[in-house]
């Protein structure tokens, strides 16, 4: 209820504040007997970890996940999973000046308002340190769906308003000066899953889409969601927006020969790639002056400081994957829902 | 798990088929000792029949609705609210030749790839049709609102690629020209909600706009949600985005001077209007040709007939509204989080 | 949360009331593809209804169930199945002198206090009336387990103290003067799962057990439930406790010497046959004069009229026997747990 | 699904195995702003801890807990509240010969054949172990049912089939016997809950007395649960067996004059205490030679070695005390049910 858990079949549930001494995760019902590549876990922990770049924040995150139980002798055991990534680098002498003001468009505000009692060191649960969990979780769900043949691929196709590929110069002097003035902005991502088996989703309150939906917006800082043909797609005739069915490569199986479903029809996959794209907003933490009010409801100047990201949305690429991993590694290990093994579906 | 409930603690169930005799609804959660103005539900219903309008199908649907239980003596009484509302006007033998077509951007062949047997006389869960018991479930949720001072409102903001209000004359020669080729058309709906609390919503998995994303994407047709700022939020500066708090009229409460939050931070609302947008693709039933596959896995041409909306998106509105309420009320009944009933939050 | 829902996997939804015009259910989860033998439904929905017996209640109750959706051509499309038992033969009449006055050992008082407004003709939910729902919904449940080759088969084995079979004479006997006196007493059921396949259940709080236990003790009347060797096993030593494994019939596969582990060992069944107890209190209308209070918390005489079932217990064996399928079926539609197809476990 | 958490609205999920380095949990959806004493919760933890009497396992466990998260300089933050108990003395040289038998009335089986992969060092998950974490959860929920005026108490009331208290001396003698002999045995738990309001509760499948009996039966051991009249109210008559009720004291609110229903009617409670009793079985673990198969399905006999508790009936009593006390604060923490803050019901 309390919202700290994803999932119905493979439940991944995180904990941690961002000025604790860690972040953590209980990953449960993943299946057991599976060998597990800790590896890749970890590789995908470093790719949310800020790099060396220009404009991603200088925080030290050296994220070193620690399993804690459910594998034994390399292979899941069929008991929860549970795993830590200890803050490195936190200091509480940075946030003092946090306990009586309410940041501009952070959740300072709200969660006092909610909780009656807030860590004023920084976002608490409310942070991008939560998406570690995130990402550790998720690249469980991307091993298990590697060994069945699919893949979860996202990448930056949009900063600032300009376009990536093809504009990375104006993107560079962009974010440049953004870092200048202590300004930060936003972006697109988009995502690709490819291999998916045709019959995954729900066909009314949880279709594919709506679960996916709800695991972008999850992330914070999203503003927006589409798939397939998206909000441009609103502005199509319906003769240009359907798929034509044909029959798949050797005339064998089923494929449409465009694909404004964006894989998916009635909430469930056809076996075509599912595409989508999240929109982030740019992050609230900038270095500037700002007027805000204080917990007494008085106007105070606010200005940030310390480490900060000019664009966020490289780094959560690798969030963006966890997530719809996680969403549909749900859908792949819940019941068939047929009783018959065998369909009169061409295949 | 079969994805047929909405919500967590205002739990929506929907049961029937498009061509069966009936959809229904058990909604469980509703409060007791709530007097139900039934007529404010039988006219919510009214508002998704299709209207004597040009552009919207002539199939008449007498929506009635009919209560079965959790209401006495025009109260509820803690028990679930069951409904059905009658198909009047279902003819199977409009369908039979659907039997062994997949219709280009239906669920025909999604449905029978997941559950090998399929109602091939239309859409059967994954209709339109489906959207009534949402709709009835929707209307309690409101009466629950509109009791605590909050009202939902949705409305028609662009049909195929047209701004409304102020492009209606442009809006009708479109449709009629869709109508005359058989053609369809998308659109976009937008929705505010007024008088919400600061408060509701979870901070990490259950964000507010998360839930209403899964809400909205689980609408038939619905291709893209934002909110707040949305898309174009991603191309702006964090000086441009950042909501600044002010006090409230006299001195009283919080409240931003800007609104690209879109009502909620930190997935939790902060008492600003929460607004966000809704994109439907064309319907796919388009009275006009179109190349598409059989079970045999052959190319056939399939060329629909009847009835046919030009655009569904003005019927759309009160299902919009409908699922947003329920999340709404979802939350305003789920647990107040904080222990104390003081918070150090100015109001 | 309000737990009209029963189930994870196959999620039995129930509405009405004992004096409305119906009860019903919504069964969601249910294999598509199955062809659903609506006799057998029937027979045992005619199972739970009183007989022309002398102890059971005169109230003609014909319980003809309605399938309202969900199979399409006799058999299950994955869409919810819902239905209805209409209650032929309620009587408002009789019921007026009940509005004001809390009846010993009923649920007025508890309802009354916790939803502040009640059906005061009967006892609403709380009713022998809304588990006709669950043995329509577990015979559903009972179909997909025959397929597999389970069977659950319960018995009275005890009434009013003496045991059945064996005392059938002093039973009749006894309830003839319970009868007379307008008195009623109660008993206990017994209940035998066969065909089960080991590896069912979870081992912490989902344990088969568990599930069972919460089951059982949701019938109404039922106040304790024991499997295998229950309370008379805490008197045990666990050296005559515990069941040696032996290799099964011909060497092959593994069974055990005794059963008093209940074919259960941490929470998952291990392939012997599941038997359990459930203890029935009795029944709490009695046509006798009771001392009680009434809504203004003054001293009353309430003396119950009308039907009256001297022993509801052989009614309760479908009941029973739904609600262990129910749990089954769960169960059984799981995800199996492993990745590997196969285990090192001999069979 | 996997069945690693308890609750709805306070939701105790547990992780770690018996032989790994730790056990732990996260407790979300507990209230925000709560000051949280922690030594309690250490205390409950100290009374699950083997004690140097004569009769429990020499296994040293100091179970220290470690809070992770969710406590900010002294109280709840709302956010999810994870520990771990690291397990400080087991040594896996001990638990080699176990990893090709089966040992007799363990779930070793059971698991492998579930899971197909096990932590052959001893019970895994399907320990003991894991209940530390259910007592430190269980502490939490514990100190908000103080902060409410609700308690809950239980005690050993049976060992061996003796009554306790009563038959300590015959108790002392009989343990010891088994002790010399290297066998175990059963015995009964019982617990009351006062201060309890009436309205707590769900009148169909959660009912108040379904959850508890589901969280006693998904304790290690237990075989059987009853509450109030229990197995013996099935051999009273209804006139016996039915709950009087009366003015409360000074004529203000309403109590029973007996309480055979044990606090609880219509699965509602109705502010009398609630009192039931829980059987567990003997130990299965025993140093004497059994009876066995090994993984290759060959009869082989089986001797324990090491620490062994002759009866863990009186370590479970916090454990007891701890599952009521989730399931009862999950209960206080759901929504009201009525939307009236008045209610007609006596007071």
């Amino acid at each position: 209820m309390a919202g700290n858990s994803f999932g119905k079949i493979l439940v991944l549930t995180t904990f941690g504040e961002s000025h604790g001494a860690l972040t953590g995760g209980v990953l449960d019902g993943f299946p057991s007997n599976f060998q597990v590549d800790l590896h890749f876990i970890q590789s995908e922990l470093n790719r949310r970890v800020p790099g060396t770049g220009d404009f991603s924040s200088p925080r030290k995150e050296e994220d070193r996940i620690e399993i804690l139980s459910g594998i034994f002798e390399g292979k899941t055991t069929g008991a929860p999973i549970a795993f830590i990534i200890p803050n490195k680098d936190y200091r509480t002498e940075d946030y003092s000046a946090l306990k009586e003001v309410y940041r501009p468009s952070h959740a300072d505000y709200t969660w006092e308002k909610k909780y009656g009692h807030r860590d004023y060191r920084g976002g608490g649960r409310i942070s991008a340190r939560e998406t570690a969990a995130r990402v550790a979780g998720g690249a469980f769900a991307k091993l298990f769906l590697i060994s069945k043949g699919i893949s979860v691929h996202a990448e930056v196709c949009e900063i600032g308003g300009f376009m990536l590929p093809g504009e990375e110069t104006r993107v560079h002097e962009y974010l440049q000066a953004l870092k200048e003035a202590g300004d930060t902005t936003g972006g697109i991502i988009s995502c690709t899953i490819n291999g998916l088996p045709a019959g995954l989703g729900e066909p009314v309150f949880d279709k594919f889409q709506a679960n996916l939906a709800k695991a972008m917006l999850s992330i914070n800082a999203v503003k927006g969601f589409e798939y397939g043909s998206g909000f441009a797609g609103s502005r199509m005739k319906g003769s240009e927006h359907n798929d034509a069915f044909v029959a798949g490569p050797g005339g064998k199986g089923v494929q449409t020969s465009t694909n404004f479903s964006g894989g998916i029809q009635g909430g469930i996959s056809n076996g075509m790639p599912v595409s989508f794209r999240v929109a982030f907003k740019p992050v609230s933490s900038i270095i500037m002056p700002q007027e805000t009010i204080n917990k007494q409801g008085q106007s105070v100047q606010f200005t940030g400081t310390g480490r900060h990201d000019v664009c966020v949305v490289p780094r959560a690429v690798p969030i963006v994957e966890a997530m719809a991993a996680l969403v549909i590694a749900d859908y792949m290990l819940a019941p068939a829902g047929s009783d018959s093994a065998t369909t009169p579906v061409p295949r």
